[in-house]
């Protein structure tokens, strides 16, 4: 089996849902323990309206922070999520080695999120990717709600393969599927990841699940079994509304690590570091994190 | 796809574990709930020493309850544990349908929990299951430890192949496969239950997993796939150690159950009754149980 590669986005997809604000100078230090820990790809923080997202205000200082060599030691790629050309060009200015940007496979969710209908924010989006590429940058594109939407419920699997089939059209490879809401199920993702496998064998595709249902390493799982190499996920299980706190969060990278680690991958992958940086966002948040691995220790062997 | 058969094994392997005895009426009153929802089997109790594990010590009166035709109103199979001879005596006379019985594929297990090795085990109680079975009962041993175990961590496959052999070799096909430390990984699972199903495709393979790291539907998912047809969970996800409490206990039934949902499969078991007895539960044991349909609603589309 091939390597397999893993996105930390718990600094992104995590704290930005949080009630609390987590101070700079914490994000760095976890940052930095999360670089140790051999992670692939962190997603330090999205470029949103300050006012709007007050959790992800210091973006642009962190990247900036981390573009001075002294404070950056690992190969580690640092991806930074971006809406809108103002926000690209802050990223740029910033620092970002990777951009990630996407498009909502649901109407209704587009619409609350952007204001423009799917095809409008792909005519937007597409050339935006085009432009980091052309910069030298790594680009990840990605299809929001592929797998369902809480507003919509189903989604037709057909508009997310039409949105796929432009990203592939413009040359852009790496494509990213979020099941936003957590509504994905394995025999529905064995179907979407095979069918654009089919589209394009040389797609660069990540899974972006979450576990709202408890299906998420189970559809992670299923991903990697029809050749997903990149996988999204978050510390503690970060990313759940703190309201409904632990069921809805992001998939633990920790708990799908220890999967993995039973297939004899990923075992360069530090877990008990991770875990002790959980330990430290329970502490902080005051509450308890949904990770498994975080409660009853590694299952080494 | 062929129907599934859901084994709620709550009350026995979820209820045995708590420090808090559950009132006998309470226990009549979830169990009446739990018929009312549609599911298969329920695994009412076990026939231990009521001074080992008091929070049994009401198996034979909860059976005896049942017996009568006025207490029980649904096809709904009992199901009961024995451990011996005496257990078994006990349970044919308190009215049990159906008889659960195992021995570990751990010899640390095995010792640990009956005194005995594992062959010393079997050879005790596959004439039990015989006896059962001639007796008109239905039946089911099982694979305690199958997929490693927390004192000897892995198990090689082939301890869990001599003993599903010997079972068979006795005409006993209804096996279960219990992974009592929550070790197992989906690949593994696919590994061991195809390799069984070559060895007797008229096994009728039952999967009993804990969720401890968080693979216990994953698993479920491949054990469905590769044509596992009866599943053992437990409503709210019990049947955790109450200190470690929300990581290591049953695969939760309305978890599994909504997945099963997801394909169209077993829309007949009534899930917000399901999720009405964990939230009782919940409010009985005082703390907050790992099932996340519990948390954040049905997924209904």
């Amino acid at each position: 089996m091939n390597k397999i590669f893993i996105h930390e986005v718990g600094m992104r997809d995590g704290l930005q849902v949080e009630q609390q604000i987590v101070p700079t100078q914490t994000k760095i230090n976890w940052i930095k323990e999360l670089m140790e820990t051999g992670v692939d790809i962190i997603q330090v923080g999205s470029f949103v309206h300050p006012v709007k997202v007050p959790t992800m205000a210091d973006t642009d200082e962190l990247f900036k922070y981390f573009s001075k060599p002294e404070n950056k030691k690992s190969n580690t790629i640092l991806a930074g999520l971006v809406l809108n050309e103002k926000g690209l060009e802050r990223g740029m200015e910033a620092g970002v080695e990777m951009f990630c940007m996407g498009v909502s496979a649901s109407e209704t969710h587009s619409k609350k999120n952007t204001g423009m209908t799917t095809d409008e924010a792909l005519e937007r989006i597409i050339p935006m990717a085009k432009n980091a590429k052309a910069a030298g940058k790594e680009v990840q594109v990605s299809v929001q709600s592929a797998f369902g939407c809480s507003f919509e419920g189903e989604i037709p699997r057909e508009r997310v393969f039409n949105i796929v089939e432009k990203y592939l059209q413009n040359g852009i490879l790496n494509i990213s599927l979020a099941d936003t809401a957590g509504h994905a199920n394995p025999i529905q993702v064995e179907d979407i990841i095979a069918s654009i496998y089919s589209m394009n064998p040389d797609a660069k595709l990540s899974c972006h699940f979450h576990d709202t249902y408890g299906l998420g390493i189970a559809n992670c799982f299923m991903a990697f079994k029809h050749g997903v190499k990149y996988f999204e996920s978050a510390f503690a299980g970060l990313g759940g509304c703190p309201f409904t706190a632990k069921a809805s969060g992001n998939v633990c990278t920790e708990d799908l690590v220890n999967m993995f680690n039973r297939f004899d991958l990923r075992k360069d992958i530090d877990l008990k570091k991770i875990v002790g940086i959980a330990k430290k966002a329970e502490a902080l948040f005051g509450r308890e994190l949904p990770g498994k691995i975080l409660k009853v220790g590694l299952l080494e062997y």
